[in-house]
């Protein structure tokens, strides 16, 4: 059996290679994918591609082979519905020791670590990637069980979902009553604003530009209550503390005058920053919070903040956190929540493509026709 | 009877001028000062005061006389032994309904409010400062009783050494076995190495100026494991993200080599930029902060960071939290620390100075006449 | 003016006096009371009353007459709509320094203090009470403003409602996707059903006995998933340990079988005991909770649990927390949620009687005439 | 080469048998025992062992061989010295990806899961527990690394004082100032004693009975403050609301008493039960808590608590809190301590004894010889 799958080979291009099907360890397994959500970062991943890579690391499907030791460990069986986590974590350090295996030093790449949808094919045995009508299963896979009748691209959508969940309910805290501002309606965006209605968020306030029309409407079918249009130009300047028509002064100046009116000058007790615009938005986010606020970064800018408030941090007594990723409930959360039909998540789901079309499928959720769609899936087997 | 106080008249210039006794309102109070400590901030107000003002708020002293709804309310009699605190809360808002009375409008400044050791002589009854014999008490003033054999400068000390309790102990949340670093030894910084301590540090750095010899031995009395010398020139250049020959990049690059040597690579558990410096010191502070750390942020800049690296944030996962003073606990905790004698906070205690020589006071906080003064005190019956 | 009020003057007796009105004090007030909701503990206070008290703790009027010291403290004037805490906090103790000041001694009746609805008429100026056509404003009160549009019958309730927000987000931190029992639908039992769901509760649980019939189908209204009838004898016996045949045992049978169906043996993370049963429900509630789940204890039983079974606090790694009443921010809360219309919380509101009837107004609630009201208000001047 | 090995062979009875050396897997290892502390636990599990079993669970020693894949994923070569924990948890459960992998089912013994020094001999490879020459080494297993210079019997001491850490510091979150009662002066409170020294408390109090003299020295060498001698008799007894000449009363008499003066009546922030009394300790120590104070139960007492006060519960809003065991943090942290020499530990390392004698090694921590042993070792290499 040879096994074939969508190679991202050079800079912004994607071949279909076929590889050897992988022996199956008594540890491991081999997933056949039923869809594989396009994340965000594979965009930057996909344009500065060093060494041909399966991309792809919100993986759903069902297990193919499975080793007798994973099958005890993992206590599944071969036919079994699971989602896989992008995190190979070692399974012995202190940070596998509590929530933050995904802090874990050997599923950093950084640092020579491996992870689905980023490790090259170079490494044994090639199939890291959910582009794939097959993926390597690793003795240190983290699966999740996904119920037989939920559509696999929402079950996809369970590793954005969980993102959100993550940082709104567990690492910000949001509370009942609060006001939160989101700046960027991208999946992560809609995911928070799942996430603050959860939380009991009296108000959610949610910006992007005006080419986020469609977004910014299944921002309020999600619970939204204001979206609000900030200028595109202004994403691109980066002078935060200059307040004459520099852009993040424009984009914040819109946004900052709706949560000053709805708040009564209180300003927002949860600032996200979810946009893909430039490090200005980070100061914009930060004008956004009221004293005691709380201000989360989800996104690298690859450029440093150029005037960054640090007296403002201090005289309204700020907590700005950093985040990445999700822990282990969150994605049984969001698994839990798709299931619950709870929230219309279908409306997520806007693109899919199959394996030859995966060039596509990443341009579209790169905008680059159009800046409508929200999460795209690769359904290998279409 | 008139009261003679120490008025900030001019920029850098107080004079002694007498005021009339206030009547004793039946909800307040009067204070006889026995010892009012000069707060770091109490230094550019001198510089740039605006309206004469009675300064110092960290005032110890005998209540004098005393109104009888203010007896009842504050539960203490005519001649106990108080500190005051500098915040005088509504009492009524959802601020002061919580831990957090000091962030009540009522108490800013900027807001219309009053508070002591700032509101000018021109608000009646014009003595709300402890750089005074007396001290008029407001109806919501914050008591806390001080032992009749604590001496008065100790007593004083407690506000800043509250500081140091509720920021690294209530905010930032120092745990048993963290790597500590303090940057900067002031009072402040002193304040959070004896609260490290406390918190069960493994290890505490301090870092300070080459001027700073005799603050940083006092660090290692009251439990710095390691005190690094800094160069004084790095904190006047504030490019943060330029590794060659800027200050920041200097000062953080001897203080980070030995960070990164004593952790084995991993890096500070918490870190507290409590130096003078310019706004680079917040980019080195966040530079020496490991995986999923907390750094804090204790003054102002008055100055933006010219390059805050916001991608570290997010990729190393931290939290950068702002804080401003102490609740009403950290402040019951420090004159129980101060009266446990656990610690040498005498040796903090460098100056003292009569109501004359209040000009002389403030300069010498101010390291006019060498750097090495780290809590001054105006006993103005001297 | 006299001033018409029910005061409980023997054991389950009501007579209507007249009051003189009372001065108003510079830092006091005077209310014109709309509706006073009826607590559950006024049931055993009106019972074992001891001596002449107006009961009434559940307050909502318009400010009649105003100080000037009051007004300028509470920020409010003479014709606006208010609240009225059942606490009268000191304001300058370390509980009154914390969220926490309902826990003031000045407000513990046990301690010598004074607090709304509980304070008999011997201390002047007598009215004390919400069952009463004014009531006294102390200094000390702790005021909430209530929107002009909102029924007053449904503002009272804010305070149970309140309860149940503080109890199961701020105190038991409920949490997204969590199973949630609650023994008792009551008032406050009702009131963390809609909390529950705030916190985005998967499953809520409510066990109620055959007679509460209406109150299990409001409960259905604001949100419980399941609503499950035990035994109304179960609840008089009173031995937890033994399986066969007593009451608690045979209460939580019912309620345990769904609990451990409905989470496949895991059990309840949230288990409240809001019953008006006998000691044994604590014991039952006990048995329901997971391994390092919460139950929550908010009811006193008057008796000893007989066979409290600590072991299974230890080997199922328990949290059992008593609670009180509501902090500042979770009445804030519950004005707001009112506010929104998102529940069907006037369902709740059952019934109202005028100031001659407070004897049936308490019998009701006691479920002496049928056990389906919910909550009672006393209307004075319908 | 045959192993000898102490077993459990019926109730109160061991005897040294020779086991095959057991295969080593490509994902275990073998452990060349140095010591082996003797647990509280193993008291119970000695005198009522129902198969023949290897107690001794708090395994110190070197890695004799090892697989393969163990070496790689635990990161460790033969020749390291480390300590195991007693867990065998299956890396892949909700508990196993949070800090609480304990907590798994999977090495819970009820549950048909396996553990070290508790799995019988008839479950291959037979080597389970520490009294012993060598132990199997699980592919489960979570391992530690010790310092080669710390002697055997203190790195064993590692478990016991990690739970203290935990119980204290991670779950009941002693903070700086407390007054701190321990209730039991056995290697689990004198761990607590520890832990409550390194959270800052303010005051520590153990209790207990005459024949503890040498143990209560052990606590005042560790930084108890108070030591407080409670009448022997009164364990026995049961009922706790009986004030009368029972002997949880009289128990609680004396030691309520000396915590109600040091702290002028406020009574004490945090309360451990970790004696060997009977239930009634339970409300003894419930009855020591302020409050908002919190009580920690850490042990089994076999038979349910007679008369549980739960309406001090509510009324003191108190938070009464299981704890088992220790998570991995803990363990860590419990080593650095140990290098650190900042505590007399080695005062707690009271007895050792050989392979031959591990009958009386536990007897001895029994109590059968006196009661003045704290920590027992069993070295089988002596």
């Amino acid at each position: 059996m040879t096994i074939p799958a969508a190679v991202a080979a050079a800079p912004g291009m994607t071949e279909v290679r076929e590889f050897t099907a992988p022996d199956v360890p008594r540890d491991g397994g081999l997933l056949r994918i039923e869809a594989a959500g396009v994340c965000g970062s594979d965009v930057p991943a996909y344009r500065r591609i060093r060494e041909p890579t399966i991309l792809g690391h919100e993986n759903v499907g069902r297990i193919e082979a499975l080793g007798d030791l994973a099958r005890e460990r993992w206590g599944v069986d071969a036919g079994d519905r699971v989602l896989i986590e992008e995190y190979l974590p070692c399974g012995h350090c202190a940070w596998c020791r509590s929530d933050d295996f995904r802090l874990c030093d050997a599923t950093d790449i950084w640092m020579g670590g491996i992870r689905y949808g980023t490790t090259p094919v170079s490494v044994a045995p090639a199939l890291w990637g959910g582009f794939s009508r097959f993926q390597y299963l690793h003795p240190r896979s983290v699966l999740h069980r996904v119920p037989d009748d939920m559509p696999a691209e929402l079950a996809a959508l369970a590793i954005p979902l969980s993102n959100g969940l993550q940082w709104v309910l567990r690492e910000a805290r949001a509370a009942y009553g609060n006001t939160v501002v989101i700046q960027g309606p991208g999946q992560q965006g809609l995911a928070c604003v799942v996430a603050a209605k959860l939380a009991g968020a009296a108000r959610i306030v949610i910006s992007g530009l005006a080419s986020d029309t469609r977004r910014l409407e299944v921002a309020r079918m999600l619970g939204a209550d204001d979206t609000i249009v900030v200028d595109a130009a202004a994403g691109t300047k980066t002078s935060a503390m200059d307040a004459n028509g520099d852009s993040t002064g424009a984009r914040s100046d819109a946004l900052a005058s709706h949560v000053r009116e709805i708040t009564g000058g209180r300003m927002a007790d949860l600032v996200i920053e979810a946009s893909s615009g430039g490090p200005g938005t980070v100061s914009g986010a930060i004008r956004l919070a009221r004293k005691r606020g709380t201000v989360v970064l989800c996104g690298e800018k690859h450029r440093p903040v150029p005037e960054f408030d640090a007296d403002a941090v201090v005289s309204r007594v700020l907590r700005i956190i950093g985040v990445r990723g999700h822990g282990y409930e969150s994605v049984e959360n969001a698994l839990a929540l798709i299931a619950s039909g709870k929230f219309p998540l279908e409306a997520m789901c806007t693109d899919s493509f199959g394996l030859n079309d995966v060039d596509r499928a990443i341009r579209r959720l790169a905008g680059e026709s159009g800046s409508d769609a929200i999460h795209v899936t690769v359904l290998p087997w279409a």
